[in-house]
């Protein structure tokens, strides 16, 4: 990989900083999987175990180490989190399994905990077989020294062509208590629905159960994650997973055994913002991103159409090149509309870039002022909105532009 | 629009030369829609009429002159034909209806014929309205000098971002008749299926009834436009239309009234021929292209989800950058037949390029010879071929790369 030649432009001006979490330990170093000079695997060790949900790709070819999380996310305890960078053990067949199984194996080891009680990602180069054997001797180090800081340097260590690492925080009420949300993620290219992620890790100190957290976290993604596109293409290795430590019972704070307990609202208002947070700054890091862009459908027939034709617009290389060339070409957001398959009347669409109609039944709006507009192409968030005048159907979907440099790190890097 | 600046690499080496078809007459203007100092109208007059078969975009949102088009298909006759660059009279309300029932009287004025058989496109801006008045006059001229001959400069009168015209010609034989087929097209971006076609026009001086025309042309899109994309985008105006003068009668062929008369079985093959002929010129001038690529998926559940799969691996930006950077990254069209949603066995999936086989049963082929590969890569045309191992559904379509030329020139011309 060639290493970020820059930070891309939409980037946070300042990370947030995480908290320890009680129950979560962490530690990251250098395996030598593929990259010079940089770490390339983390470690996090949940001591008195975890709750853990998961939600992953939904590519029929999905990596060893997506197939091994599946296997073993129905028992629903987590002892331990392993993430290499610089190889996916995607389509490694027998040997990606076998990989995945010896790195559990030393980490199941390092930690003290049973194999299925290891959860795995890879990302980087698909195809190649991953030597886990580099992880021997790695991981114990790692569990010897993993403390309940360095969630920066965790989410360092997982990057590849993200050229900063993205991370968030949050506090959240369950009952009296407050307990405490971290996340990181990476992501970059091959970043498309269904399931966004790339790679995305969220802990907590509070108790609920693997059901119930398996239903926040389906429930969240739905409004982060599988709304982000950067390029359409969905990887072989996405995986979103979300581990509750518990430890907060010490502290008071209720164990909670369903979903649709009301103690768990504010937790999930929290958990949901943030796994939007972390997801707007996986598209923010797009390939060769300079403009964050939100697409805003509305007044379709249905959510899901009105979802269907907010990623049409937002997947368009035609409306994504206009973008960046800070060209409002509202006729190509019409074409995505038309693509996109559900209902549309083509004499009942109204656009509007930031605030500005530009388009309206079916016409250009008579006021649509081009210098008012060209200032506004100008900035770094572009908002697209579209009214389809049908129904009541909504969805908001966010994307970044198409540049020449997404064509020079995809053209140069084998991912 | 920007002058191309160069000819596509992919181009063909010289233009086929078309010859006369009986009862075709062809002329050029400019009539300055846009455009200066080039053509931007062309007129085909049959003067004792045409049947006519045709296949428009599935876009929901279509052009003005493809509502009109549809709307007066049902008779299946035509007296004239009318295209214009520049303008693509699409998503411009009533005004865009305004315009294609004036152009649609001016041409009938200046063929004698009814408005109803007069067929337009238009190809160009979106959202701008077309000042159809810029025709008067035009078209009666058009009309007066129309000869047999011009099937070059037809084809260039319709370019937008075109860097090269797009002709075929074949011969077809009607019982002991021979008979001639012409086409043109135009291409470049917004390509993709369904109804691929940008703007494509076959002539032939057979005789054959509107009823088996449609079922030929409709027969014909499937194995050819309908198998072609550039960048997944779907124009508003995509149309194909054909036409059959019925000339050939008076030298003894056979007037043909159904589509399963064994008399019609050569004609089908050659006009198969020349819709992928014209089809893959257009793949060939995608916006930027610099390599053609053919993608055949074989092996699958069915030959529908052999041409989703295939589509899925033409139409990913990583797969094209890839081709793009000269890399043979298997690792990508490994994930872009995983995000099709299709039926697909990691293990069981063996990929070429070329002739070259890089993976096999869910491995990196051991016999994989990198500077073999490389070699392949830097040639023209680029050859992947899948197969899936399960079934006997198969697929071939065709792409091109994706190159910084495409955000280039998206990013500046407003289309």
């Amino acid at each position: 990989m060639a290493a970020a030649a820059h930070v891309s432009p939409l980037a946070p001006k300042n990370f947030a900083e995480l908290p320890a979490i009680d129950g979560v330990r962490l530690a990251t170093g250098a395996a030598g999987i593929r990259y010079q000079g940089r770490t390339d695997v983390m470690l996090a060790v949940f001591e008195r175990g975890a709750s853990v949900a998961g939600v992953f790709t939904t590519s029929k070819c999905p990596s060893a180490p997506v197939d091994w999380c599946r296997k073993n996310l129905h028992h629903g305890m987590a002892r331990a989190l392993v993430v290499n960078s610089g190889n996916a053990n995607a389509f490694t067949g027998k040997l990606g399994r076998e990989a995945t199984e010896l790195t559990a194996k030393l980490a199941a080891r390092a930690v003290g905990a049973d194999e299925d009680e290891i959860f795995l990602s890879s990302t980087g180069v698909i195809g190649e077989p991953l030597d886990a054997t580099k992880f021997e001797g790695v991981l114990d180090e790692l569990a010897a020294r993993a403390r309940p800081e360095g969630w920066l340097d965790a989410a360092k260590a997982i990057m590849t062509t993200d050229t900063f690492p993205k991370v968030a925080t949050a506090r959240a009420r369950i009952g009296a208590v407050e307990v405490t949300i971290n996340g990181f993620a990476k992501g970059a290219g091959m970043i498309a629905p269904d399931m966004a992620t790339m790679l995305a890790y969220v802990f907590t100190d509070a108790a609920i159960s693997p059901e119930a957290l398996q239903k926040l976290l389906t429930s969240g993604v739905k409004g982060s994650f599988n709304s982000v596109t950067v390029d359409s293409d969905t990887s072989t290795s996405d995986t979103l997973l979300l581990f509750a430590t518990g430890a907060a019972e010490k502290r008071g704070a209720k164990r909670i055994r369903k979903a649709d307990d009301k103690l768990l609202r504010d937790f999930a208002d929290k958990l949901d913002a943030l796994l939007l947070d972390l997801a707007q700054q996986v598209a923010r890091d797009g390939e060769g991103a300079r403009k964050f862009v939100e697409v805003q459908v509305f007044g379709a027939q249905s959510d899901k159409a009105a979802k269907k034709i907010a990623f049409s617009i937002a997947n368009s290389p035609l409306v994504k090149t206009a973008v960046a060339g800070e060209d409002a070409n509202w006729g190509r957001v019409v074409m995505a509309v038309g693509k996109a398959g559900e209902k549309a009347e083509r004499d009942l669409l109204s656009i509007w870039f930031g605030d500005i109609r530009v388009a309206h039944q079916g016409l250009r709006d008579p006021n649509y002022d081009e210098a008012a507009v060209s200032a506004l192409m100008k900035q770094d968030k572009i908002v697209i909105r579209v009214n389809l005048g049908l129904d009541k159907g909504k969805a908001k979907v966010w994307t970044c532009d198409l540049t020449k440099e997404y064509i020079a790190i995809n053209g140069d890097y084998r991912s």
